[in-house]
């Protein structure tokens, strides 16, 4: 293969910040085809990509187009799976935004259709692991300069979130990151997870319960302590502090110039996740292209988005139990050993 | 009264800092008398303290000595309880290092007999309410202009401890300080803790098990996360995160030119607690002179000294059962009401 | 246009970097020809643009071949004038790496043949311009919230210099990329220079005056006061102070992990400027090929080029006098005005 | 001497300061007498120092009561010349705020009025010698760790100035303080200075020029550009960064919390310099207490003094020739060599 020929299925916020990035930034690809239910956000779709752009409503068909060789799929999170399965089915390379599925069985059926299959053809869209930042800090883990990591201190905070936001949408939707990318960092597995509930912020919308806090031990005996905090007041905030036997990590924040101004010296804080890692989407996209035209996968994969789910999953139980709840994945098949 | 008469019972290392800071730096106070059980400690302490200090073999005698009209108790932990209830007895003012007593029930006792007495006599030698850095914490903190706190995380870093330390100590001795100050600096009480073990350092030695992940909740709700890492190979670190419902405050480093050697820029990071908390103490001694000069304890009460101690307790619980442990004060005395 | 088909003039170090980049990383361009009169380095350029490509001794032939549509020029300075007028004669857009020239004559002979053809077709390689923390400090500074510019306050340091640095050169080498992008940055014009000499570092080689201290006003009556250092001893590091009438805005570092390690609380400076500014080369060559396709020019023009070695003259004088020099450039001619 | 008996002699706003200081947190010391020619000063002093202080009108009187046995002066800089001759006549330790005296030939009589008594009397209050961060950096640099230093940056900021102040007035009021700092911190002498005026800020007040870049070159060679701004629009903001020969040191800023808050990180610049000096105060004036009290003094000599003023000349007359002034002390005298 020489070029990537993509077909978008689903066409929301996140698949025309893709469409304009893989027409204008993105080298040995192009958007061959979009996909939505919605007239509307299928046309805004076919817009960005441009003219000549093939318009599906069915992604089955869509994914099928003899002119598709790869797919993208941005829908929402509860219909990624069967666009997935047909990309599969079609032996075609597909790029699914996170998380792989909602619920962890859906997961484990793609994880399966996979192997079955006998090639590797999903990435998972975490991008974290292509942040500037998150990779400098495994570089310097890696080195062995610090020894062994033994505990993990993370923050992930944003200014507001929608009214549809649920408590449980605090390890599914946003801890989810934090869960796929820490493993990757520390070369470890999940082991137990639990969840402390602070007093609630008088920001939160009714219902919800924020901040949170999440601890997470390893196989390895890692202990992360996670503050998900997504009404903070302030701004989009990712910290990521490593204690290891030597010495502490910790992942860089954004560059800005800093500034003196009315009797403070400050730095500005990101508005939202777009900006903070809006180059981790460009790399991840170039990696997923350049991996898939020779036939390989890059990032996470289908056997990572189905670990992050059943590791969601504990973390929602202990959400109630407040106690530790194990992460039982029932062990890496040969398939999706490293 | 117009000038502090004091005896410091117990020579050891921490004394004889007291004494030269007493004799050399703090206004209204002397030292006229000295008392340890050790001749060759007995002989540091009168030597600093300079010409015409008496010595005293018997902290009874000491402390009843009339030329005396306050006391200093600086012996190990286990000795405190006899010659503060001897001060509280002859209605002298006594300072107290910290920790009040090892054992709660001997806190309890030392507790009691003030109230007897009806007069604040006792003030316990936690250092940290007296550091600049917590105080321009809890002066924002109680501005209200970041909202309630509801998370906190902490470390207390150290480069190595001796061979005796054990992990009960990583609570009795180290958490120790956390527990006392941050109810302080949050305006609130513990209502139950709980120890999570990451994997041991390899540094830490036989039988240690270091570092330790400690969770303190508060009858408010706030979430404290506490990192006691003992060996942490690079130097005293302590560092201090509130989180608030508008905005986080961060706990400042002590001051130190910035360098740019070796291709790095670089900060220094204190050795030791002496040298980090050195100022705290010379503000902390004057200010119990101060009050004590006006009948009055400031800092840590008796009070303070028995729930910090039953939380110490709370804590090495869950150290072996890993589950969430009750604070139990009883509440707090009419007497030590603010 | 539709493709940039790219000759490489000159393949030394920096165009291996550029023709391995716009084989790789940058849309729209090709490198189809390379030229140099060392074969060794002709070859070293081919290899690395890949089979098929052209290979060229002479540079006329070079720029003529017809298909070649665009020129690059990364000779040595002394010979970038010949090839630059090469390509305006044969109507090509030309990307021409700094200097324009060694010479203010040459230079100027470059604008007046540029002026004569009537097109827009130099680019200089001046690439702080495309620097992201630049530009957020153009950003802030345009944004009129900190008030007019007053001073300027750079640093330009390296770790080192080949023996064949002159005390010249800190000018014509080194400052000529502060004296390019300054007044960029904060809209304005040289109008005097003086070079004031410290002390010699010991690590300088012999014959050559390092540091050096440049004071730059412009005609806003900005006083620019830049710091050369070629043999700092730690690293290459660029900073950049704008003291503004109501505040002031620092050129953020390169963002890396914070680390604590061995009594220290550090974070890494760059080795060299290869690593500091990667980015901005792939910005800036990404930009060029971007306007050459639109018959535009980015960046630096040759009439920029032209006052950067007009102002390093008026520097290299004051490195004799001490006294502030005039920059006399004689008016920017309309076709170059913005 | 065991005890210094202290006549504080002008009792305007930094006096007042200084008799609380010594009353209250200096040992050693007392203020017995206050002197003011203003009956509401002289009151306010009095008041400050507590019941039992006697008052004076005639500063000779108070100078000579023998009750007194040291002098603090504290009148306006014009003024400061007869009570130090008194004191020196009287052989009494005289404390002198800065600067020892406005016209370069009255600090010279200061001078000669010392030598000639034979004994060290007279310090003069230039209080960065005593701040915590200047120590630091001096005792960095002086453990030859970063080599020779060669230039030296720093600013001089402050949100504001009264109408009364001068463009002369950026050096003798503001600029003083680096004038005699900087040479004790690099162990080096004044040779000449020039000054560089940069645009006005709109913000100054009409006839003031502001801010002003200070070029001052030692006789080792090392190069200082000091940036005065006193309406900087944020802050009291001293800066000083040495660049040596291995490597760059900074001075640290006050320590602050760091604040994350309305999309920025966070720290407070301090508003004047009382805030920011404050400790320096208490240091400096317990230094001068236990010299005095050993018949010696601490800090800036009455050369030194002399010298700050000599320097300070020369600055003003560069702010209209725009040229390198040369400072001419004519060598310092054995009776100060150090």
């Amino acid at each position: 293969m020489d070029e990537l020929r993509i077909c978008v299925v689903g066409c929301g916020m996140i698949a025309r910040e893709h469409i304009e990035r893989i027409q204008n930034r993105i080298r040995g690809a192009r958007v061959v085809a979009v996909c939505d239910v919605v007239p509307a956000n299928l046309e805004q779709g076919a817009a960005i990509a441009g003219p000549g752009t093939k318009q599906y409503k069915d992604f089955n068909e869509a994914v099928n187009d003899p002119d598709v060789n790869a797919v993208m799929v941005t829908t929402p999170g509860q219909f990624h799976k069967s666009p997935v399965l047909a990309a599969i089915k079609a032996g075609k390379p597909v790029f699914c935004e996170k998380p792989l599925a909602n619920a962890a069985s859906d997961c484990r059926e793609v994880v399966e259709a996979e192997m079955e299959s006998g090639k590797h053809l999903v990435q998972v869209g975490f991008m974290r692991r292509y942040d500037r930042g998150y990779r400098q800090v495994k570089e310097l883990l890696d080195s062995g300069k610090f020894g062994a990591p033994m505990i993990v201190k993370c923050t992930h905070r944003a200014d507001g979130v929608a009214d549809s936001y649920t408590t449980a949408m605090a390890v599914t939707d946003t801890a989810i990151h934090e869960i796929d990318v820490l493993p990757w960092l520390v070369n470890d597995e999940w082991d137990e997870v639990q969840c402390v509930m602070p007093r609630r912020s008088s920001k939160a919308h009714e219902g919800l319960q924020d901040p949170q806090v999440m601890i997470l031990k390893t196989k390895g005996g890692i202990v992360t302590v996670l503050e998900v905090n997504v009404n903070d007041g302030f701004g989009y905030d990712i910290n990521c502090e490593v204690v290891c036997e030597n010495g502490v990590v910790n992942l860089p924040c954004p560059s800005f110039p800093t500034v003196r101004f009315q009797n403070n010296v400050s730095t500005k804080i990101e508005d939202n996740w777009i900006m903070r890692f809006i180059d981790s989407y460009d790399v991840e996209i170039q990696d997923w292209v350049d991996h898939a035209l020779k036939g390989q996968t890059g990032g996470s994969s289908a056997w990572d988005g189905y670990v992050a789910s059943i590791t969601a999953d504990a973390l929602v139980k202990s959400q109630t139990s407040g106690a530790f709840e194990k992460v039982q994945t029932g062990g890496t098949p040969d398939f999706y050993q490293k």
